[in-house]
């Protein structure tokens, strides 16, 4: 009897072990690392997750139902480094190089001439229609798939001049752990960039949890073909849509189709999105990313070439939106720092 | 002691008890109902479920990666009926007689002069130029909010003239079932339509299940505004972007940036959509619906003004899209019906 009650016991000892196992395994996420680590504890964290914890307590004020959970992202200078300018322009220069032994007329001609004399200066003080023609000459021309493959294969080889590592390891590790966080409670993360469309997506999934159909940006005309019997879609030397100012709301409610409650930016080039999605019955939440860090990143704001900030960064103040300061509000910029 | 081992064994029976609940509570998905109950027991019915066994059988041919399992399907006369006419040409003429009193000179002007005497023919008797012209009578002028709010209103009040029902009541039933099975599986839905974007975005979600980021349709321009200090979004009087026919594959590829596995259409407006899901290296699935029930529904296909199935129907053997025949293969077409 003893012998068969201590069975018992070890059989009942083992269920109440699984159980509890259990219980831990599905409250796993509950007792998770702290989110957000490589923020320091100010109060742009603070106010980061008091935002967060308001939206998803039901029945508390500022709850936001969860298919309202999404949160929009500009890209450049807010999710990676824009200097020294952006990432895709570093990407054009390239591909001028590349293709420049097929145009030996681009010896003498703007604004091919400064791109390959790699004099950048020179390629600015060309006037729009040069640009343009650049930025055709670079990205039309191909299907859809071979654009995707001269992207990622130029992803795979090339490297910042000033950090010598790949493109898409330039990423802000605090605003991935951001994504990350937002996504942990239910929100939905999109990129809402000037940027090519085409240029980010094959990049964005493993670079910040984003799937293509979540990246909204600038885009090319396309056509649909049947080459032989194979259907294509070819990029057209005319310019579709510019997702940028202005053009940020147009493209949120283009493709998303709802007013996001959450916005971050880091440029005068995001102020109209900043606007849009703080000026709904929500109210969203905006926070501005400000270069401050000439040691870790780059320091730049109301004079710089690329990413602006002026506007956005007077009425930030008055109109509540989050300024994040990256020296002092983040303990690392990049992953791949020491 | 006797009354010991039979606490126990209650409290072993309980535990176990609990455990084959738990048990059967994780099964459950696997136990529920036979999925597409709306479909007879016909080959369609069977396609279908294969293809999405394959696609979630790991290790076997045909597996789909859940990245990869996105479907698209066409609205007009696949999701919901197209007659007597596209159920946006019905808003379209109803808008016409509620704006009518603001607008005299309608009377004696083609195209509203046949609007307003009710005369379709009459309507459809007139060039582009004055077509467009009603487009844009219709749809613009207003903010995204305010037109948001005139759908809204419009499918809340509109009936069909066949069945006196709400437009979004006339969605096909076996198809939302399909919508939902493919969910069930892991595949995201979207719709890709030559209809309005702005037109479908308030009742999809209800209807099928869809929310607005993954609707894809027509566009109208709009644009940036701060009314006062309230930022809108102006719908102005220009086309953007027509999604149907060649626009198609261009807005998948666009909106979604992934070429999808599964396709549903029913007209020769779905073509190029059917050739671009099924020409991938997936070689995707594709679906017709054949208009074949002039009883509980409407029998059409060459000749429709509406919805015309032509090419696409000649085509399907040889290219194994699967034709759904609705007298044949649905139990039921609405949810509605008895």
């Amino acid at each position: 009897m003893i012998r068969q009650s201590r069975n018992i016991d070890a059989v009942l000892a083992s269920l109440l072990v699984a159980f509890v196992l259990l219980l831990l395994g599905l409250l796993r996420p509950a007792l998770a690392q702290e989110p957000l680590p490589s923020w320091n504890d100010t109060s742009a964290k603070t106010r980061i997750m008091e935002f967060v914890q308001r939206s998803v307590t039901e029945g508390g004020e500022g709850y936001v139902a969860p298919v309202d959970r999404i949160a929009v992202f500009d890209n450049d200078g807010t999710l990676w480094s824009e200097q020294p300018y952006y990432f895709q322009l570093g990407f054009v220069l390239d591909r001028v190089q590349r293709l420049a032994p097929q145009h030996p007329e681009w010896k003498e001609k703007e604004p091919y001439k400064s791109v390959l004399a790699n004099d950048l200066a020179g390629v600015a003080r060309n006037g729009e229609k040069e640009l343009v023609d650049l930025g055709m000459a670079t990205h039309a021309g191909m299907t859809t798939d071979e654009f995707n493959k001269i992207v990622t294969d130029w992803f795979a080889t090339a490297r910042h001049p000033k950090t010598g590592k790949p493109f898409d390891e330039m990423t802000f590790l605090p605003m991935r752990e951001l994504l990350e966080y937002l996504r942990a409670n239910g929100f939905r993360t999109f990129i809402v960039s000037g940027g090519g469309i085409e240029f980010m997506r094959p990049i964005t999934e493993k670079a910040y949890g984003i799937p293509p159909e979540q990246v909204i940006g600038s885009t090319i005309r396309t056509e649909f073909a049947l080459v032989g019997n194979v259907p294509v879609l070819r990029r057209l030397p005319a310019i579709d849509f510019i997702d940028d100012g202005p053009g940020k709301p147009v493209g949120i409610n283009q493709f998303i189709g709802r007013r996001p409650v959450f916005v971050a930016g880091n440029s005068d080039g995001d102020y109209e999105m900043l606007r849009w999605v703080t000026g709904g019955k929500q109210h969203g939440f905006a926070m501005i990313i400000h270069h401050t860090d000439g040691e870790r990143e780059y320091a730049y704001d109301r004079n710089s070439a690329f990413g602006r900030l002026d506007k956005a960064l007077n009425e930030a103040e008055r109109r509540n939106w989050l300024v994040v300061d990256m020296k002092a509000d983040w303990k690392k910029v990049y992953a791949f720092e020491n």
